[in-house]
C-alpha cells in the first residue's frame, strides 16, 4: 500500500513538474518571465504605496485601478518556479524548492491579501485601503525574507 | 484664437507628459516596465500560438485562460512610452513619438483584437479561436513592423 502511494506521489510530482516545465522552452525563459511579472507588479504596488504612505494624495480610482492590476499580476509568477529553474540566474533562494509547500503558502497568502486590497480600494475608504495595503506589503516582505536573496 | 488653442494644446500635452512621466521615477524604469509587460504577454500569447498552429492540441480552457491574461496585459505597456523614454535602452523606434497618433492607434487595435480573441476562446470553438488568434497576431506584427527595431 505504501509503495502504491509513493508511486502515485511520484507520478503526480512528475506530471506537475512536466506541465510546469512545458510552459517554458528553457529554464531561463521561466526566470525571465517571473522577473517580468514581479516587475510589473512592483510598479503598480509602488503607485499605491505612494498613496498609502501619504506621499501622494489618496485617489480611490487610481487605488482601485492599481489594486486590480496587482490582484491579476500576482496570480502569474508561481508556475514559473518549476523544477530546473533554480539553476538559472535567479535571486530565488533554494528554499523555494526545498520548502515548496511553505513557498506555495506564501504565494497563496499574497494572492489572498491582494484580493482583499482590491476590495478595500473599491470601497473608496482611505483607512480600509491603507490597512489592506499594509497587509499586502507584509505578505510581499514575508515571502522575500524567506525565499529571495537581496 | 489660434494662439489660445495652441497654448491649450501645449498645456494639455505638458500635463499628459507630466502625468505619464510621474508614474516612473526614471525613464529606465519605464523602459524596464514596458519590456516586462510585453514579455509576460508574449509568454501567454505563445501558449495560444502552439494551439493555433496545431503544435499542441486545442484546449478551450487553456485558450481562455491565456487569452484573458493577454487581454489584461495588453492594456499596460502604453503609458510607459512617455516623452523622455525614447533615450533609454530601447528597441522602440523614434516613430513611436514622431507618429504618436498612429502608434496609439496600433496599440488600440491590439487591445481590441485581444478582447475579440478572449471572446472567441470562451466560445470553445477551435476555428473561431484560430481566426481571432491570427487577427491578434497580425496586430502585434503590424505594430512591431512600424514601431520596433529587430
Amino acid at each position: 500500500m505504501k509503495k502504491i502511494i509513493l508511486t502515485l506521489i511520484a507520478i503526480s510530482a512528475a506530471s506537475i513538474s512536466f506541465s510546469a516545465a512545458a510552459q517554458f522552452a528553457k529554464p531561463e525563459d521561466a526566470v525571465k518571465y517571473r522577473k517580468a511579472a514581479f516587475q510589473v507588479t512592483a510598479a503598480h504596488f509602488g503607485r499605491m504605496g505612494a498613496m498609502a504612505s501619504g506621499k501622494a494624495p489618496f485617489d480611490a480610482k487610481i487605488a482601485a485601478e492599481n489594486a486590480e492590476i496587482v490582484a491579476n499580476m500576482v496570480k502569474l509568477p508561481w508556475h514559473a518556479f518549476g523544477e530546473g529553474t533554480e539553476t538559472a540566474e535567479t535571486k530565488a533562494k533554494p528554499e523555494v524548492w526545498k520548502q515548496n509547500a511553505k513557498f506555495k503558502e506564501a504565494a497563496d497568502k499574497l494572492q489572498a491579501e491582494s484580493v482583499k486590497l482590491l476590495a478595500a480600494a473599491k470601497t473608496g475608504k482611505e483607512d480600509a485601503f491603507k490597512t489592506a495595503f499594509a497587509a499586502t506589503g507584509a505578505a510581499c516582505k514575508a515571502c522575500h525574507d524567506d525565499f529571495k536573496n537581496k
